[in-house]
């Protein structure tokens, strides 16, 4: 993968640097760059640090099929995780980002840390794993969706439920998207397949892969691995401002 | 001057983008990039579109020095040429953004046109020159300054006055923008000298010189030119959450 730079920026942590100056100060967004040159606010910092009563309706619901131990995947600043630590889960929280998983320290995450799935945990680990806030996406690609979910399947109990939220990508109505959606079919992508990456003041993290996908798409890439989707929490009418938002939940075939 | 471009970004009026989508849906922000790679917001949409009563208080203080015919450079989406056409001045409106024009327009200015000053007034034609919204910037560089004002002597009548907001650039704790004047020293630039390009969606402004200058440089300049500072409007104590934000009164000497 190429990975362009803009002059003077450097390679780092931008997104648990925006979390940092959140946590802070209570000001700032996550700013993307998408590979096609667009930017944007992908979202405020608030979003991160919500109560589970101010959260999206389909995450918010998806907390009720949260069952035993559980692996929040992509935890940010810990509102999954704390939320599910207030109901009597044990949470271990992961991400990426040292920034991310310092701030859900510092907020009361009890096991937060930088790990890579495959590599810092025992198999038949988890009941449940988290994916909420689109993080689904994290999966990457189509290609490295396989393997992820794979590794995700490694750590479950065989009983285990994956709870993933994601996005139909193709719900919008803005030019730049759908044009980047055909540009993604040009290259053999799925259109989701979104190539960013997170900036903030001069820090610009690697270009990353980050996977929006429908229903179908999501059940399509897990009937490769050894999850199945078997349900999907769609938001209540007048409730998904931004279009196309729903969680999957999945489970291990019997 | 080079000329990066992102990847993917078109070159493009990205700053009258905004303001034509802040328009239409109510939301958006404007979104800069500097030369040393940071990137963030310079100001909401909100801004551009505010009622006189709700300006920063040395912005809104300044219109009482609003005499004549006026002149307003880099207009934005209109909102001191609306501001001093309700007050009865004859205003023309003028900036580099198409979209801007079209949006002040839209707006109810009346003479609002996409021009370059030298070029497109007769000389002794306007009693002031306006220049808020940190608009002192678009005079460049220390060097393109010079040039800049004396056009505006130009096409300004004998007793004009030129009314222009700035802000002193070292009235900051940022560690970023510190480092960004010890970088302009370095490079013989005065410390506020921004080099920047607006970003929205795909599109991106060229590179452009936008000078933040305290009151002190501001006078050296404008004593290379017709202009003589003789007065600044202060913000009142509490009034200037940015810092440094002042508004410079300029006449030209006897």
């Amino acid at each position: 993968m190429t990975e362009p730079q803009t002059p003077g920026s450097r390679r780092g942590d931008a997104f648990g640097a925006m979390l940092r100056e959140y946590r802070e100060i209570g000001e700032g967004c996550e700013l993307v760059e998408r590979d096609d040159g667009w930017v944007g606010i992908s979202a405020g910092g608030e979003f991160y640090f919500a109560e589970d009563d101010e959260w999206p309706d389909p995450d918010r619901r998806a907390l009720d099929r949260v069952e035993g131990r559980v692996l929040d995947v992509g935890c940010g600043a810990g509102r999954a995780a704390l939320a599910l630590q207030e109901r009597g889960h044990g949470v271990t929280a992961v991400d990426v980002s040292p920034g991310a998983v310092e701030v859900s320290r510092d907020r009361g995450v009890r096991d937060a840390r930088v790990a890579d799935v495959a590599d810092e945990f025992d198999p038949d680990t988890f009941d449940t794993i988290l994916m909420l806030g689109n993080n689904f996406g994290l999966v990457g690609t189509a290609e490295t969706a396989l393997d992820r979910l794979g590794d995700l399947a490694t750590v479950a109990t065989d009983d285990a439920t994956l709870v993933v939220q994601s996005r139909d990508p193709v719900m919008t109505d803005d030019e730049h998207h759908l044009a980047y959606h055909e540009y993604n079919r040009e290259r053999g992508r799925l259109p989701g397949a979104l190539r960013m990456r997170v900036r903030h003041e001069r820090l610009a993290t690697p270009w990353f892969d980050y996977l929006m996908a429908a229903p179908d798409t999501m059940a399509n890439l897990a009937s490769e691995t050894p999850w199945t989707l078997v349900d999907t929490i769609e938001p209540e009418a007048g409730l998904d401002p931004a279009g196309g938002d729903y969680v999957g939940i999945l489970e291990i075939e019997g």
